[in-house]
Order: C-alpha cells, then sequence, then structure tokens
C-alpha cells in the first residue's frame, strides 16, 4: 500500500531554511516510495484568508492523508503563527492519523521547544504525536543548495522516524478502515 | 478480548483525593469488563528503592498492560515526584500502548497543566497520549467515600474517554502483534 | 508614577469574545490610573505585513510600556498565530517588564494551556511573566454587551493579578532606570 | 551586597553526571563572590521523608537566599522526581526570587525541554524565572573530574546567565525590602 503524507511548513519567512528542510524530508519521503506534497502556509494567507472556504485544498489534502509531517522553525521557543493558524483550520481531517514533527534552528538544539509544543496541539487535533523527530540543528549550514543535507547521520535518524511514522500510518489506517476488532 | 488497563497513581501523600478517583476510575474500567489494578508508589518508595530490581512488580503489570490510565494531582502545574519516579523506571514495558491521564484538583481546573506536562512524558515513553483526559475539578468535594461520584456528568466524559482508549488498545495491540501489514 | 500598559489581543477572528474581554481588562487598567490601549492584530495582519518596518506603531507602544497583559483566546490547546506573529516581530521593547496573560475559552477551563505555553514564550523574549493570570471560562456567557462581566468574582482575582503586575512594573522600572545598585 | 544563592540538584541517582554540573555552577558562583550551598535531595528523601517538619534545612536555606540555581537531567522530557518532591515542599520562601535553571543531558539538546517544564512550575511558585540558562550537553565528557569544564564556551554562557540573575537578585530583593516605590 502506498502511503501519502504531506508535509506543513509552519513558516512563510522569506528565505527560511525550512524550505530546504522541507524539501528535504520530501525527497526522503518520495525515495521511500510515498506520495507528498509541501503545503505552504504562504498560499492560503492574506487577510481572513484562513476562513473556511479558502482552506478547501488543505482540506483535500488532509483527508487524503495517511500521515502529516510538520516541519517547523523554532521562533521564541514554540510555533510561528501562519502555521498554526493553518492548523486550527481543520478538524476532523486530521483523526487517528499520525504526525511526525521535524525542528528547525540556527542554534544547536534542532528546535526542540517547539517540538513539544506541537506535540500538545496535535494530540488535541486528535493526531498521534510520535516519539521520533528531527531536530535540525544549525540549519543554515546544514543543507546544500539542492536540497541534499551535509551531515549524513541525519539520514539515520530519518530512517528512525519513518519506521515509527509508516508503521502508525499502516496500523492507523486499518483502524479507521475497520479491519480491527475494536471490540464494539 | 479482555483488555487489561492498570491505573498508576502519582501521588502518595495520606488522604489524597487522587486514591478516591483511582478508585472511581478503576470501578468504571471494571464495569465495562476490563482488568485493573491500582499500583500506587507507596509501595515501592524507600530510600533508593525505584532501582531496577525493586520495581519488577511494576515491570510485570506493565508487560501485561494493554493501555495505561494515570491518575495524577496537580502539584505547582506539573506533576508530583514520586509517580514520575515509577515512571521513569521502565522503558520497553510502554511501548505502542495507549495512555489517558486523569487530573485531579481542588480548584476549578482538573489538573489541565500537569496533564500535558505528563502528555510530553508519555510520548518519550513511546505511548499514545490520547486526547480524552479526565478533569476531576474541586476534587475534595467530587467523590463520595464509597468511591462514587456526586456529579455524574464525569461519566459522560469518562466513556468518551474509554471508547477512545478502547480503540487504541485494540488496534495498536493487533498492530504490535504483527496482525497488520505495515510494509516491511 | 502612572503605569503604561497595553494589552495584546492574539486573535482577530470576527465576533470572538476575547474582544469583550480585552475590553473589560482595559476598563479595570483604567480604573486602576493605568494608561491602556488595546493593540488588535488585526490592525497588521496582511499578506507579510508582520514585517519589521510594519509592525512600528507596536514597537512604539511596547518601547513606551511599563508592563504588557496579553489576551488570548485558547485554541487547540495552545495560542493563535496572528498573536504570535505579532510576539515575533519585537525583542528589546519587552526587556525586563512583566507581562500577565489572560485565557479565554468557551469551556470551563479558561485557557489553562495557552496561558502556560505563552509564560515560555515571553521568558524567551525576556519578560518576567507572573504567575497570576485570568482564566475567564465560559466566556461566551460571561461578559455583558457593555464590557462589564456577570461573575463578579472574577475582580477580585484580577485585583490579585494586577497587585503582582504593577509591583513588577514598578520594580523593574526602577532596575531598568537604574535606581538600584545591581553591584555591577 | 554579597549575594546569597544556593543549588538545588533535582536527581539523587548514584554517579549522576548532574552532581558535577552542580560543583561547577557552584565554583563560578563562589568565584563571583557568591555564597552557595549545594541541595541535595538524597539527604531529605526516605519514606514519608518530605514532610514538613524533616524539610526544615532547606526551608531556612531558601529563606535566606536571594536567588536559586536549579541543576536538573532531564529524564523522558520532564524532571526527576526526587527533585520535584523538593520544590513541592516550600512555598512562601521562595516568592519574588529568581531562579536560573541547568539542564544536563547525554544527548546534544542539554535538558532543553526539562528547563521548559521547570519555567512554568517555579513560576507557580512565585519565583521569576529568567531567560537565560546553560545546557550542559554531553554531560559524561563535558566535565573533568576536578569539577572543571573541558568545553571554555560554556563559561560565557555562564557569565551570561549570572549576569541577569544577579541583576534580578539586586532588584528583587531592593523590592523586596520596601526600597522602591511599588505605588501602594
Amino acid at each position: 500500500m502506498k502511503l501519502n503524507i504531506p508535509i506543513l511548513l509552519m513558516t512563510m519567512r522569506d528565505g527560511a531554511v525550512s524550505d530546504q528542510a522541507a524539501q528535504f524530508v520530501q525527497r526522503q519521503l518520495v525515495s521511500r516510495g510515498v506520495e507528498s506534497v509541501i503545503v505552504d502556509p504562504e498560499d492560503y494567507h492574506e487577510k481572513k484568508s484562513f476562513e473556511q472556504e479558502h482552506v478547501q485544498p488543505w482540506s483535500e489534502i488532509m483527508k487524503a492523508a495517511d500521515a502529516l509531517v510538520i516541519v517547523s522553525p523554532e521562533y521564541n521557543h514554540s510555533m510561528p503563527g501562519p502555521g498554526k493558524e493553518m492548523l486550527d483550520t481543520l478538524y476532523e481531517e486530521y483523526e487517528k492519523k499520525p504526525v511526525a514533527i521535524c525542528g528547525v534552528s540556527s542554534g544547536t538544539l534542532g528546535g526542540a521547544r517547539v517540538i513539544e509544543h506541537l506535540k500538545t496541539v496535535m494530540i488535541e487535533l486528535k493526531m498521534v504525536a510520535i516519539r521520533e523527530a528531527m531536530y535540525f540543528a544549525k540549519a543554515r549550514e546544514l543543507f546544500n543548495e539542492d536540497g541534499t543535507i551535509k551531515d549524513a547521520s541525519y539520514e539515520q535518524w530519518m530512517d528512525k522516524m519513518f519506521t515509527e511514522l509508516f508503521w502508525y500510518a499502516h496500523v492507523l489506517k486499518a483502524g479507521r478502515e475497520g479491519k480491527i476488532d475494536v471490540g464494539l
């Protein structure tokens, strides 16, 4: 079964290194046979544009998704506003699907704090927030211009994260589709 | 399939109303056909008693468990120490099992902050922290001496929590037992 | 000394009850002899409008401020995006000033989770996040149309919050103005 | 004015590298003319030993303190139980004093998550949780046996943290002692 896992970019600041991180993650997903688009808040963000009717494409993407990856820089120990606005526009589209979070920072902590804040948000949105996460530290120096990564050790972490994410994607999908007796 | 869901009490302060809350939860689990014991840190807590060899019973209980319920008062917006010590003694016993958290407070917020802190801890322990939670507010007046509850609206919330918890307990168990093709 | 304490509204959703809460807080501040304006992200929020040059008025307001009050609804256990964007546009304007946070929710918890998330953000912005907070619960029924409050017990809480906020406003101002020997 | 700043160690696991971190911090405080003792939960932790009468020494230490430094390893993204028990035993002793938090971890993140959790706890205890913190990463390799540090860049961070902590210690002390007109 081919998985479909979109990537939500949390920021729209020009030149954000998070773009590179998202492209790196997308390439890694595609190389594992996963269908994946990057969702950019820039495409949704005009005055009042997060109203329900404007976010239809984002809603369709999440409806079709088996899981979600969030790529987020850390702004003042928490999440960027535009991405939070995106997250707050949907609800049942997320239900009982797993989510993995990739933090991005110019310092050495790789977004460790925004990852924790986002976990509690995603739980409230009824997603399964998995343990494995990416901590892209010193991100300005981390990526090559072609979207590859300079430090190969991140690929091992990514493998670990995808192993957990795909496991939940498959298992929860079976559950949602009623293939497992849940005793009701 | 009969589920087995222990209850971890996070505190050992004498006379804690959390005991009553834990007994209420246990009664509710048993009435739904679930096997459930209450684990009390008092039984484990002596000097250095949280060392690996002393927590064998707790390890056996979690190994056999399909899910976990945590009952925790909120101390200064976070968790009581003894319960945290209990949580920190195990690891793989928790993996890929769901956990529901019941906050207990004498104020009106029902432990809303300790629930969030515990969610991030339980994710790190590889559990699935579910959305639905119990917020036992004004807990000193909430329970009758026989462990029943004065405000029946809590039973509806409990139903909601158990519906989600049991769903995950069944689905993740099927996953752990290899009954679902996870594409590996 | 007359204090100057602006109120930052975190949301711009039409008809948000947070507007009423902000007006209530403003009235309470003014009645205590404090100068206070409400800052609304709607006035700043157009495509890319949070860029540095557009937020000059907000910057001037915070430069002149002795303290800050944040009024925030809770969206999915965390903060609304537009307010977070506002917060992320300034930096030294906040330094060594106290901040009080007022949560707003339609449920019974009064924004308890967004308050905690905002505390860690405000610390990172070098503000002093004070303990006392307002938890405006069941906010849709809480305010009269004229911005007064139906449940007078909130005014006691507000007194407690302002006592703490004003104490820090005065003490930190004396510190920033070099009136206290800090041993350097 | 000589400052008095005790150090609370949050863990009592044998051989914890946090001991070394605490000793390093103590040495740095003393070299700056500060009086400082290390408070170890091991000295308080027997069955029920956290009861009020047993923590009298800890209470006296905090009463006399101008500020607090916490040294804490990160256990499963949050705080060790014994230290949390210590924190929960006192209350007014902490009021209106600043606290700095030093995270310790064997990984690269230096306790970034436990620092955030502790900030919200310390605010609830009416302390001023300051922004600057220490992130002792890869701590097992970081300290020499004589309590000095191998990576000198940490000393710069420590300077930054102490500058902020001492500023608040002096300013808040002046406030507590009524030397500043707070308009009441």
